[in-house]
């Protein structure tokens, strides 16, 4: 279920089988998961949604395997449940091992212990920390 | 400043010295953040931090880098400011560069997004993702 | 199910049937939704919490569908299942279209991505932004 | 600062200054802090807020230090600032040494490290710890 | 300062400065905030995230008003200094009052409460308040 | 189900068995819940989390029943199902009664709320809740 529905590929215009079919080119597979057909009521948020994942999931200074991780580590710490499901299986996809999922979730568990405790002592930024004035480039 | 002080290296008993001592070491610097002064009043809670820190972030399936740019996105996501500032501190340390920074967050936000339109729309998981039922080896 | 289970109208005592019926009167409903139940077990609490919530939601300088959907948005951010559920009902039935859940959802979905953004990029506060010294009025 | 400022106790009208009395009383102190002061641009919403807060901070099946060093607890998952500010101050005021402090932070973080563990792992929750079907008393 | 700087008008390339040009014209205005200089350094970021901020906070089945403080509404749960400052000067600027951005964060607050109490007492989804199976259209 | 299966006692190896051993009698119960079921494919990271687990839950300057509760506000104002049902068991186990509970999570609502009220209206901490420059001893 979903609050507005699901659009299933045979229902759709051609706006959104157009995304559709995007989607299954590039992520190589032949089915359509719930995420995106729960979107697609809305066309243009279907596609713009669309677009800026696939634009930032590409491959480019970081690798696609490591984007998924980061992804399910997001996931894990604002604890979606639909997001851990799929961004797991998805990185599963691109090479991750059980025992890399162990790493990334003992990283995720100790980040979120440490940033509780950097708050909870109410820890002052280090000046070599700090990000310099300069400018950019 | 921090809700106990912080515990300056001089003024350090033997246990809380040797967990200074083995934190420079492992990281190869010559001096101690914020954070680790602040836990140092406690110096169980100070051991214990450390070590798990330790035994987390050594290299193993995943390389150190990957692992600093996860904790990077876990702090940003927490919106921990002295974590995200002493993390990307330690991830550029690690071979970040600004490329990669900016992918990251990239993937950051986006995860962020995706995950509220998946639980906003209560989208539910699809069978496919869900783990397997069978046991663990 | 609920941690302390729930309060059924015709096991409640008066105390607890009081605030019902003010529920099912403001609300123009013949019902009581879980909630409520399961907060019954400590009519203080019950009483507390919805006195504050009718005080709230009742129409001021903002309408009650704006309300409503401010209150999606909030529970979308926190992935609160229950809340999602309860107040899209709401909302809707206070005249939220689909059109209008997902505008939104995209306004939520890119609010949290922008907040990390921020935070990850560690961007300070616009000398404009801040609020002013001057007093309340 | 604050978004619309702070209503000093000289400047407040006598809806503003019973419940500043009352704060007062209540915590047997001859100031109030900026929190109250932000609020008071509204009245209603004082009131109604420090009515809540009072009635729950109350002494009841809990005892005020216990109800404190909640507050920070939640107060430092969240990352408020101000607010871990505040309640440490509180939770101190209440009796909190700074080995309880201590273990209270610990306790905190070890929470938000296997929360993240338990959803990163999509654990099913186990049928014992499930509430039980029964009604309220 | 920001993790890598800020890009300023006068320091920009072509693709940054027709970003630029377009937030200033679209929000008639004559500056650019901090979060967009902290992005300039990755123009393809830039772009991608003015895009979609101009596409979602467009005028549509909601008013700008009202996602301005959807904005504000998602930032405070979030806590996002930054984006609770910038977004309640630009929902001042759309028309909101001190009144409304009481009512707002009153809601706010609320919705926070008890999004937690549901979560806390475990209570289950209302059978009414489920989507429906329905399809989308 | 878990990500990565569940490891049982009789499929267990010897350093698996070695913890599962001494969470029972640690806890004086039979039965290994599913959390621990879900780390032990990796068995690093369930003897660690198990050790602090152990170490932090102790009996110190915070008594048993006191620190299960902080584990359950951390939980509920997280949202982790899992943590909140087998925290909520072990409160309960510890001597909660309902009407401690109760109490409990009325702090946490309320903590939640101010939380975004302090956030929201950008409150500035008071000069007397910073923690002195002072050492820590």
């Amino acid at each position: 279920m979903a609050s507005c529905g699901f659009v299933e590929y045979d229902d759709a215009g051609p706006e959104v089988r157009a995304v559709y079919d995007d989607i299954m080119a590039t992520r190589k597979t032949d089915w359509i998961n719930n995420f995106w057909k729960a979107l697609a009521h809305d066309p243009a948020t279907l596609r713009r949604t669309w677009e800026s994942v696939k634009q930032i999931m590409a491959p480019g200074a970081l690798d696609p395997l490591t984007k998924e991780m980061i992804y399910v580590a997001v996931s894990a710490t604002n604890q979606c449940g639909y997001c851990i499901a799929s961004h797991t299986a998805s990185a599963r996809k691109a090479g991750m091992t059980d025992a890399m999922l162990s790493e990334l979730l003992a990283v995720v568990g100790m980040a979120n212990e440490t940033n509780r405790l950097a708050s909870g002592y109410q820890v002052e930024i280090d000046e070599r920390f700090k990000p310099r004035a300069s400018s950019a480039r």
